[in-house]
């Protein structure tokens, strides 16, 4: 019979997951439900009640002992609350009180996704054993979380790793969180695919004009494609050099969709960063792809509760 | 009879400072030297030798339990090594053995003075009990240092806070450290001045073309001097948003000459501040002065050394 289970919760703008997860990472028993577009509060809600009582029906819920939320940001840690930017239901709503009310008043720990990815690459991934990791997410949004002093680095708020919304460029274009030359404004899947079709780049007869596309574009070489991709790489190595120069880390961990381009960007990514990590303690500076797959969140979110106050 | 004195060394490219710091930060004995330009590596640790030989000379020296040091960077918290750019005869300088063989074999911590200053100012100044800070000396340089979870974060080589060298403007100027638009590039003193030349403006009859004078001028409104301070708050706002988006951290202090303009630069900084730190977890961002004079560097290096394993 398990006794250290963690009930896990993934919650972003397209699905709610959950997940009785073990000692070992073990995912045992899930649960999955469509984030209702565009929902009130209530309604989102209704679809977490519907995860978690679906969990809870398990023989192994008497072994859940805590409660692992990782969730869409921002999130604050410390009023239990979520304002996820693809949830417009939630604002300031008020998460862990409402798990905790389904839950029997089960211990729950709260995260921002970044914080959940980086607890997971770091538990069982490509950070494993490392003191100091940047942990990031390349995809439609640019998202991260760090790992310093061999633990976890949540903040105070559990929004730490925040590298999308750092500026690399100070006079740069406007980005919807309300700054300039953000990382995610230059860097993220859509900013790559807008960036080639402005440099002459056109998609194939099946008309994809994603991210992925130009990075098929790019692996055969067309230059607008390899442009918008070193670009974007650019970005994220002044944004990871920064990191490394400000907290020092030793690795950088590379998932989400964008990263799937690998070499396309991983090749330029190492070439910049010899060029904005120069100082002595962030010349060794590692990067590689993450390790986890999509149960990320999930396990992550298991990490995260584990390694923080539902120890 | 004093038991838990704490010999301090704070070692720049102008003068070694020694003393001997009690519990409570008070400096009971002082020595100092000038560091011998370009000594060969030598010659500098004579003049070290010197300031210990003082120190130990005192009737408290037998209360020392062991010694804090703040160094000029890049240092090498694990080696025990320091290279500061300034220090040219010290290039990966086996410091803390050579102070430990003086010594008789204490206990010594090495840090960078950027992380002496935040410890320092977190131990008895403008960010005394803060779970999150930054510390920053803005003057020739730019440096800082970090406090993270209430504790000073020197990271595993004693550099962590380099804020001086993260770039803000990826496609900006190069940087003697091999970097492209730093924060040290727009912002310290030098290059204030430069500017403010640049712009337009012009030394007095005194022929004082420091930052200092360019601060005057723009206390005085000339358009020039307040463009070029305009500037290096905007990079100051850009770095400091940077690191409280990536860590989360309460207040950024700022020390060193060129904070001295007060409301000059300040003024501008808060208001570029809002332009950068825009997510709801650093919108409620604080900056202040640095309250530690002179001696903060040889209260930091005390500091740090209790924080750390002197402790």
């Amino acid at each position: 019979m398990h006794t250290d289970l963690v009930a896990a919760l993934d919650i972003g703008g397209t699905k709610i997951a959950g997940a009785l997860v073990d000692s070992d990472g073990g995912l045992l028993v899930r649960a999955q439900r469509p984030t209702p577009p565009q929902g009130s509060g209530e309604q989102v809600m209704a679809a977490l009640h519907e995860v978690l009582d679906e969990l809870a029906a398990s023989p192994l819920w008497p072994g859940v002992r805590a409660v692992g939320i990782g969730s869409a940001g921002p999130v604050d840690a410390k009023a239990g609350t979520v304002s996820p930017v693809n949830i417009p239901g939630w604002r300031d709503f008020p998460l862990v009180r409402g798990v905790q009310e389904r839950t029997g008043g089960l211990a729950a720990t709260l995260v921002g996704d970044g914080v959940a990815m980086a607890a997971a690459e770091h538990w069982q991934g490509a950070a494993r054993g490392r003191t100091g990791a940047l942990c990031m997410v390349v995809s439609t949004g640019v998202g991260g979380g760090l790992v310093l002093g061999g633990e976890l680095h949540p903040g105070p708020s559990g929004n730490a790793g925040h590298i999308g919304h750092i500026s690399v460029d100070l006079d740069g274009d406007s980005c919807p969180c309300g700054g300039r030359g953000c990382v995610e404004r230059i860097a993220s899947g859509p900013n790559i695919a807008r960036r080639a079709l402005d440099l002459g780049w056109r998609p194939g007869p099946d008309g994809d004009a994603s991210a992925a596309a130009v990075a098929s574009a790019a692996a055969e070489g067309h230059p607008a494609a390899v442009a918008s991709f070193e670009r974007a790489a650019r970005a994220l190595a002044a944004g990871i050099a920064a990191t490394a120069t400000l907290v020092e880390v030793e690795i950088a961990v590379l998932g989400g969709g964008v990263a799937k381009a690998g070499e396309v960007l991983f090749a330029p990514l190492r070439r910049a960063l010899t060029e904005y990590a120069t100082l002595s303690f962030v010349r060794g500076l590692e990067v590689a792809p993450a390790q986890m797959g999509t149960d990320a969140g999930l396990i992550g979110a298991a990490a995260a509760c584990r390694g923080l106050d539902c120890r």
